[in-house]
């Protein structure tokens, strides 16, 4: 079995990214196991913050979840032509343990938008992330899901064929990087 | 007389930023005002939290600090080669800002780092983002303070006399754009 | 009137690049002349030649080109997710010019892709390059077209309404930005 | 044996990247090969070319030697914030042979330059290049040589200690990743 953890990159109940991370986790293999990381109570990064009280718990438990996988999955809006800051500050938090919770690892990136680009801007951001997080970002499938809105049906399933056959060929890639 | 407001990226207190702003704003001409944008209160961005009960205070109080400012000074670290997440975070509010603060406003980039390479790999994510605000990042003087702990008294007192006629610079550059 | 010179990124003869440039010049307003760089005959770049045998004919008649332009607007394809290196070694050449031919002036950017991006991620690279030219890229309009081939009718004429307004702003734009 | 092919993006024959690649291959393990990839030759990418006279023979024998090989490394100068033209030009080609000579193999990214900052902003241009041509650049070292002058001798001869270390096991990362 291949543990996976996954990172949304919106807080929002009802983001198109949400619902694409649903979608992946839904199509992954039955060789992997799943599990989300949440870093909603993480606060702001502050040294100062580590120095007067040691690191935050929600910053401990985000940093085991993350260090107890194999893999890593990102799903994630693009804001202001870049990652969102509420999802750099979790990583922000996670590069400063001694751990290297991301180091080594296949991370595949899906970014959804109601726009036509697809938050195409955003993933070559998060890949120069991953370098300094010692990282293996996935060069293929790249998945940047396009007009989000006309690809879901009102529960939130995704419907559109290409993208489902292309999620389905992302959990296999990801979970086949690791036993690699 | 040009008001300028200054966002640090760091929310350390004795951060290497902080003390870089503080140089920059001790050099700045007369014919300048300052005050800093304070976004330490700015919660995680969730645009359910608009929608349940509008925009948070400290996010209205930071737009029209921002709004009220000619031109736009930033001071950053680089985080994992890119933009902190909490700088990142208060830009993300206030890019919703229906009166765009951002907009049309020359931006001056610093960044201060212990490394040698002095943050460089933030300012073109920077850049970037900025082009999405509509603001207009200057070309010159490009400041990437390097091996910051060795240009520093124990005072916080920028000592290194290059790097201060380059921020000298730099606030005139800043001023002068507001004026073109 | 307003002097623009542009350059195109593809040296194909029916390149949409070529065609999308074509399309801006026609939507020019009565007020812009214009002209075009040929960089063809530009050879590799290589110090040791200009050691040699000094700088180019083509390269001199190119940066007398651009130097004598008051705004520039750049066509471009993406190839492999950056600049054509065709286009970016006649930058290269430019770029030794003691005039600084691109310094101070606006540029507009267009790209145009078969595909559904648009080119967009050449764009970012070509805008950290014009940093470093001192060139003022406008942010807006961005134009990327995507599926390129179903914007143009036989004879390689725009037909989009859409990407035509764009492109009439577009011409706007820049030469409004020369007068500021 | 592990092959590697190396590309040096200055054609100056006395450039630091020459020096700085002739250093990196002295050092390399006896478990390796070296051949370098001559591109000189090789026209400005443009695909009327092809249509006319098929691939030119320069690029066909560029095209087969990185395909020959196991793992690449290339020492680059950073032109303008970004990667030579005439180096990109060069894999706009190779990006183009049937065979994809790039794929799955791992790259490793050398630069100097005589500035303070080693030309680190080309890498992160040529990273994301290479995501196209679906390569693995090594996370790990990175080698960024800054003020190239003084780490030479006269005969050019990399004397840096810490510079030769890090060379010698940037070949073992590289022949490593092969195996792995």
């Amino acid at each position: 079995m291949t543990r996976i953890v996954g990172l949304c990159g919106s807080l929002r109940a009802q983001s198109w990214n949400r619902k694409l991370l649903n979608a992946f986790v839904e199509a992954l293999p039955e060789t992997a196991t799943y599990s989300e990381a949440d870093y909603a109570d993480v606060p702001h990064f502050n040294a100062d913050l580590v120095a007067e009280s040691g690191t935050p718990d929600p910053v401990e438990a985000l940093n085991a979840q993350i260090a107890a996988a194999e893999a890593i999955v990102i799903a994630t809006p693009e804001y202001n032509y870049s990652v969102p800051g509420v999802l750099k500050n979790a990583i922000d938090w996670v590069s400063r343990a001694p751990e290297k919770p991301f180091a080594g690892k296949p991370v595949l990136i899906l970014t959804a938008s109601v726009s036509a680009l697809g938050g195409v801007r955003a993933q070559y951001h998060l890949r120069q992330i991953l370098v300094f997080l010692e990282a293996h970002a996935l060069n293929r499938p790249e998945i940047f899901l396009s007009q989000a809105p006309s690809r879901f049906d009102e529960a939130g399933k995704l419907t559109d064929p290409v993208a489902r056959d292309l999620l389905a060929q992302a959990g296999l890639a990801l979970t086949g990087a690791v036993s690699r």
